[in-house]
C-alpha cells in the first residue's frame, strides 16, 4: 500500500447559511482546498463526498458529491457519496484514502457537507434519529441529547465527574473558537454563562450542546509517488481505523470502549503512543465526551479524565490540547463536514498556520469521532493519525 | 493489488414486505449470502452497505449497514454506508472491492437494502428527484420517467427505434423472470399486453418502467490469499470501473457516451473484447435503455441495438442474453440493492445454478448500472465484468 499524504485543505464559514445550497457549499470547499494546494483540478482521479442527511432536511442530499464537484468543474472521475451518521465527514476521508493507499489512484479529494438550517427542533430530533436505531431508540423517545444526558449522569455517578469540570470544557472550547474565523459560535463565556444558559437536555446546557450548523470542508490527498509535484511541506496520515461496537450486554456508558479499541489499533498502525500527540480534535458534541475521550484515547486512566480538563491540560497551553479549533461545540457541527473539518485544523496546526489558536511545535495531531449510536455502543468509530512529513 | 472474487451471494425476495423493517431485510440477504459460502460470520473483516433513501420513504434510512450487520451477529468491525442515486449497490460491491483489492482484508460483505413501499406516487418522485439536481431537474419538474421519455422520443427520431422494438425488451424481461422465483413482476406477457397497460410517460408504459421494490442482496468477496479456504468454484471480478459524467454542451440524449467509456475502460481493465461476454445484467429501469447499452457496451453499433432486440437475440437463446434474471423491470428495482442482485444473478448464471433461466455455458458476465442523473449525463456509470476462475 501507497503512503497517503494531504497536501491541500480548505473550508467554508460554519454557520446559518440560508441562500446558499448544498453543491455551492460543497464546491466552495473544494475550490478553497485546491486553492490552498499545488493542486490542478484535471490532477484529481478520485473523489469521495460525506454528506449525512441533506436531503431529510429538505435540501439536495443525494448525489452531493457529483453535484459539488460540477460547481467546480471536475467531471468524469468516479464520486462516491458516503454516510456514517456523526462520523460521515471522516468516512470520506477514509474513503479517499483507500483509494491512494490500493495504487489505483494518486490525487483524490474528499468533502462532507451538510446544510442543516432551517427546520424545526421536533423535525430535527426525527431526522438525527436516523443516526441510530429508528426502532429501539428513536422508536422509544431516545435522543441525542437524551442520550448524552444519561452519559453524564453515569460518569457524575461512577467517576465522580462534576458539572463545573463539564462546563469547563464548553468554555475551552468556546474560546479556542474566538480565533478561528470559520468558527459559528466564538464566544469569550464563562463557567456562570454556561449554567446560565438554558437546559437541553439535564444536566447538559445550551453551550454544552453543538449548534445546528451548515457549512463544508475539503481535503486533497497525495500518494507517495506524486506528492512532492505539489508541495515540501505535506502532512502524512500515520494511521486511520474504523470500527463498529460490538454492543455487549454489560455495555457500560460511562466510557467509550469502542472508541479505547479503535484508538489503540491507531497508535499500532502508526507506531505510536499518546505521549507522540500534540493536538488532538474530538466529537465533542456534548461537553462530558470529552474527559471520556481522554481516558479511552490513552491520555490516562478511567476516571482522571475530569481532573486534566480542570486542571487546563486540555487548553491551548496544557499538556495535550484538544479542539484548538473550537471543536463541535464552538466551530459547530454541520454533521457530514465535521470528521473534515477536523483534519483540515489538524493540517493547520501541523503546518503551523493556526494563528491565534496554533499550538507551539504540533507536530503529530490525532482527530477522532463517532457516529451510529446503535444502541449505545457507535456503530462506528474512527480515530486517525496524522503527521508532519 | 490482490484479484478479488465472490465465494459467496444471497437475496431476499423482491416485492411488497410491509412487515419486514430495512434492517430485516439487510440482514436476511447477509443471512443468505452467508449460507451459500464456506464463509463464517467471525471471518468477516469489513462490510458496506448501499441504500438510497430508506429514510425519505420513511423508514430507516441511515446506519442501514451496521444494522443490519447486528441482524446476524456480524460487530465491531469497519462498516460503510455509500450511496449513489441508482448505482447504489453497485457502489456497495465497488467499496468492499477496493478494500479487498488493497489488500487490508480478507474477507468482505457487500449489500444493499432498499424498502419503498407504502408512499404515494407524488412523494416518490420527489424522493427521486435527489438522485438529479434538485434545482436544475427535479426544480424544473423533471422525473425520472419524463426524462426516459425524453430519450425514448430522441431515439425514435434519431435511431428509428420503434415503439415495437422497445415493447420487446419489457415482453423479454417479464418472460425471464417467471423463471426466477426471486422476482416482483414475472409474468408471461405479449407486446398487447404491454400497449393495453397504463402510460406512465409517454411513449413509456407500465411494463416498461420499474415498479416500486422492497427487498436486499449480499455478496461475499474473498481476496486470492484466501478463496480456496471458502470454495472451489469461485466467481473472479475481472474489472469494475466507474465514472461520473462530462455534462458536455452537445449532449446526445439518444445515447450514453459515459456508459461507453466506462465499458471500455472495463475491457481493457479485463484484457476482454465485447465477443468474450457470455450473460449480461443492465440498468433496464426503462425499455428503451437496452437498445442504447447494447450499443454503448460494444455488442453493436449506434442505431442497430433495436434490431437485436426485434431478432431476439438478447433472449435467453439469444447471441447475447441480457437480463436473465428479469432485469430492474420484471424482478423489481429497490434502489439500494439492485447493483448487488445483478452480481448476485451473474454469481449464479457463471455457476450454473440459475435453473430454468440459465445461459448455456456462461463464463463471463458483465453488469452496468447507470446513477444519479445529473443533468442526463449519469453522475454514476458502474461496469463490472465477472468470470469463472
Amino acid at each position: 500500500m501507497s503512503d497517503v499524504y494531504l497536501v491541500g485543505a480548505g473550508m467554508t464559514e460554519f454557520g446559518t447559511f440560508e441562500d446558499k445550497s448544498v453543491k455551492e457549499l460543497g464546491g466552495e470547499s473544494v475550490y478553497r482546498a485546491l486553492q490552498s494546494s499545488g493542486v490542478d483540478k484535471e490532477d484529481v482521479e478520485f473523489a469521495s463526498c460525506g454528506n449525512f442527511g441533506s436531503a431529510l432536511f429538505g435540501a439536495q442530499g443525494k448525489t452531493v458529491g457529483q453535484l459539488s464537484l460540477k460547481e467546480v468543474g471536475i467531471t468524469g472521475i468516479p464520486v462516491v457519496n458516503v454516510e456514517n451518521g456523526g462520523a460521515t465527514g471522516a468516512q470520506s476521508f477514509q474513503t479517499a484514502w483507500a483509494e491512494i493507499a490500493s495504487g489505483r489512484s494518486d490525487v483524490a479529494i474528499a468533502l462532507g457537507v451538510e446544510k442543516m438550517s432551517g427546520i424545526e427542533t421536533d423535525e430535527m430530533l426525527d431526522v438525527m434519529a436516523n443516526a441510530g436505531d429508528r426502532e429501539l431508540e428513536g422508536g422509544n423517545g431516545i435522543t441525542w441529547p437524551g442520550l448524552f444526558a444519561m452519559i453524564a449522569r453515569r460518569r457524575m455517578h461512577d467517576a465522580g465527574t462534576t458539572r463545573e469540570q463539564m462546563a469547563q470544557v464548553a468554555v475551552n472550547h468556546h474560546q479556542n473558537a474566538t480565533e478561528n474565523p470559520y468558527a459559528q459560535r466564538p464566544a469569550d463565556i464563562t463557567m456562570d454563562d454556561v449554567f446560565n444558559s438554558p437546559i437541553v437536555a439535564d444536566p447538559l446546557r445550551l453551550y454544552e450542546s453543538c449548534p445546528t450548523t451548515d457549512g463544508a470542508a475539503a481535503v486533497i490527498l497525495a500518494s507517495e509517488s506524486v506528492v512532492e509535484e505539489y508541495t515540501d511541506d505535506p502532512v502524512r496520515v500515520a494511521a486511520t481505523t474504523q470500527l463498529s461496537g460490538t454492543y455487549p450486554d454489560d455495555l457500560d456508558i460511562a466510557r467509550a470502549e469502542t472508541v479505547g479499541e479503535a484508538a489503540t489499533r491507531a497508535y499500532d498502525e502508526a507506531s505510536m503512543t499518546p505521549d507522540d500527540v500534540d493536538v488532538v480534535e474530538i466529537h465533542d458534541a456534548f461537553s462530558v465526551e470529552e474527559p471520556i475521550y481522554l481516558e479511552e484515547l490513552g491520555f490516562c486512566e478511567f476516571g482522571e479524565g475530569d481532573e486534566l480538563v480542570e486542571n487546563g491540560e486540555t487548553q491551548l497551553d496544557g499538556q495535550i490540547p484538544f479542539c484548538p479549533s473550537g471543536g463541535l461545540l464552538a466551530r459547530g457541527h454541520p454533521i457530514g463536514a465535521t470528521g473534515i473539518a477536523q483534519l483540515v485544523e489538524l493540517y493547520w496546526q501541523l503546518r503551523g498556520e493556526a494563528d491565534g489558536r496554533q499550538v507551539p511545535d504540533a507536530e503529530v495531531g490525532l482527530s477522532q469521532i463517532v457516529g451510529t449510536f446503535v444502541n449505545i455502543d457507535y456503530g462506528c468509530v474512527i480515530v486517525n493519525i496524522l503527521e508532519q512529513a
